[in-house]
């Protein structure tokens, strides 16, 4: 009993340290206060001269050719396969901003790899997320019917195909980044596939969802709980996606932490974000029902800490993301960019 | 119009002739008669010798050291874990016969490939396959309440957490592979990997299923259809699991084409057996509701061909799947018995 008790202590420590996550403490976390003042003066002065960085098109530029690859991911080999590849290309190709998929290019390129290096592993990352969009639209999880104003997989092909078609989109993701790439060290592909199916596992993906089911309705969540939720459920693979790209870009592990530590910034920043547009933002801007959160008694940022002490997180986070790419300079644009966009974001 | 007439006839042909799953034509395809029928000579007089070969204890030797490495594979490694990975768990160590992860170590031993180095991927295609049994069973696929005598997963833990639980095996199974394997080449690692996200996937278990969803209850289901369907829904998973042996063990791709071309066939006689055994078994030596293919229409061989062609199909199923490893002399013993089993068993 007594063990047990000191147990969940020690994870609630570990937990709220984000030890857990990345057992390496973070060599920011070693600096002595003015130090990392000094630090961070540096890095949002960086952050300013990527403002002057054209994401908008470098959104789309990337975009376009991630939507390209995708398209050329999932065909039809043979008669018998039709249904369920049009299936899983219905949700693969239904748009969006392919933000996982650019990270994981951008995070490459940022340590000298090139985009044909890191897109088999951007398809990859697409996959999971589209694969974990279909089944958590199922009527047994969060039943929804439509997704970005289309229905949803299994109102088209019914539940039956759209769990096949989800897991399919998965076991897929592992098998076109295996295959597809090229001209790197097996052994990188082989720590990427590990990561990839991590993101997805208990202490990913799915294990972020079963605690957020859990949590619905539920009184007495923590900002412990919700940020254990955000950082799995979304964080998660915003993070295998950098660190992935990194890898395959030739980043030594030392490397790898500190974008990880920006993803991880960057999936709380997002989710703080749609807490905090749910409350300020209008129906028209947000292209879903505002208020939603506040109806179904969601726990949210605002809801635990306060709006105001939301913005002032959401801004942390993103600050502290930008710092843990401070010493890679003009190289980290890109990224930059996306952690700024994350907050200024309207919808 | 012409063209996809063509590309029917032509997809139909290949579907015929297994050329679709092993575009390479076996080296015994293009032996004479005569030749082929020594070569079978050799194989059965082999084969005689594997059944001085005691399958049972070997069976039971390598299944508990599968039940151990199932068992060290996954652990609750924070509380909010515990809820999935109990569901993963409580699925996985449900018993069973492990045969594919057993087939896996064996092809792996036949090349001079060690158990050690084979039983991360013996548990991934073991985690793969209980996947598939979790989503089969859910509610909106074949809707079962038992499984094994025990209720099943969303009996238990819910549709929602099944559904998850079934989406972190199946990347666990690549995280564990790749996390695990050691010893070996990095490049044979990733063509494992490659082999187990297509063998899930839209020509493995996804589509067998889908298709095997769409012929249910329908009229004019052809022979090829249920060839189609057993191949990737059965034979598929078969097959990464002796292929992924191999190749850690070292085998030529040659080589791997033979425990292939194997594991198809004996993955082909099993679900031959298994519609012979529902008309020719009682309910007791089953273990489950014998006579219920009748009872439910559904398409089966003995429906298709007949009882007596369906038990002559079965053998030379099995008698090709010998043949396959006719190279491989006492090597092979395992893999021999194991395909005698097949059509031996009672249940």
């Amino acid at each position: 009993m007594r063990s047990s008790v000191i147990a969940v202590i020690l994870a609630i420590y570990i937990s709220s340290t984000g030890a857990f996550i990345n057992p390496r403490i973070s060599q920011f976390h070693n600096l002595k206060q003015s130090e990392a003042r000094r630090t961070f003066a540096t890095a949002a002065a960086e952050a300013d001269t990527a403002q002057d960085f054209d994401l908008k098109e470098y959104l789309i530029r990337k975009g376009a050719a991630v939507e390209d690859a995708l398209d050329k991911s999932l065909v039809v080999s043979c008669p018998q396969v039709k249904e369920v590849t049009e299936s899983m290309r219905y949700s693969l190709m239904a748009g969006g901003k392919r933000i996982r998929p650019i990270m994981a290019i951008a995070a490459c390129e940022m340590f000298g790899g090139s985009q044909d290096v890191a897109m088999p592993t951007a398809v990859a990352v697409e996959m999971i997320h589209t694969m974990s969009l279909v089944h958590d639209d199922l009527p047994a999880m969060d039943d929804d019917d439509l997704r970005r104003g289309v229905p949803t997989n299994h109102v088209v092909y019914g539940e039956d195909i759209a769990i096949l078609a989800g897991d399919a989109l998965l076991s897929t993701a592992f098998e076109h980044c295996a295959r597809e790439t090229k001209d790197v060290p097996a052994e990188r592909v082989v720590e990427v596939l590990r990561r990839l199916g991590k993101s997805v596992g208990a202490v990913g993906l799915a294990g972020g969802q079963v605690m957020d089911l859990r949590c619905e309705g539920k009184d007495g969540v923590t900002i412990d709980d919700l940020k254990w939720i955000h950082t799995h459920k979304t964080a998660a693979l915003l993070q295998v996606s950098v660190a992935a790209g990194a890898i395959l870009g030739g980043a030594t592990p030392e490397e790898v932490e500190l974008v990880e530590r920006y993803a991880l910034d960057v999936g709380l920043a997002f989710q703080v974000a749609d807490d905090i547009l749910d409350i300020t933002a209008s129906t028209e801007d947000l292209g879903k029902t505002a208020g939603k959160d506040e109806d179904t008694d969601k726990t949210t940022y605002p809801k635990l800490i306060g709006l105001e002490a939301s913005k002032v997180e959401a801004e942390r986070l993103v600050a502290d993301a930008v710092l843990s790419l401070s010493s890679f300079g003009d190289k980290a644009k890109p990224l930059l960019a996306i952690a700024d966009y994350i907050i200024q974001r309207k919808n």
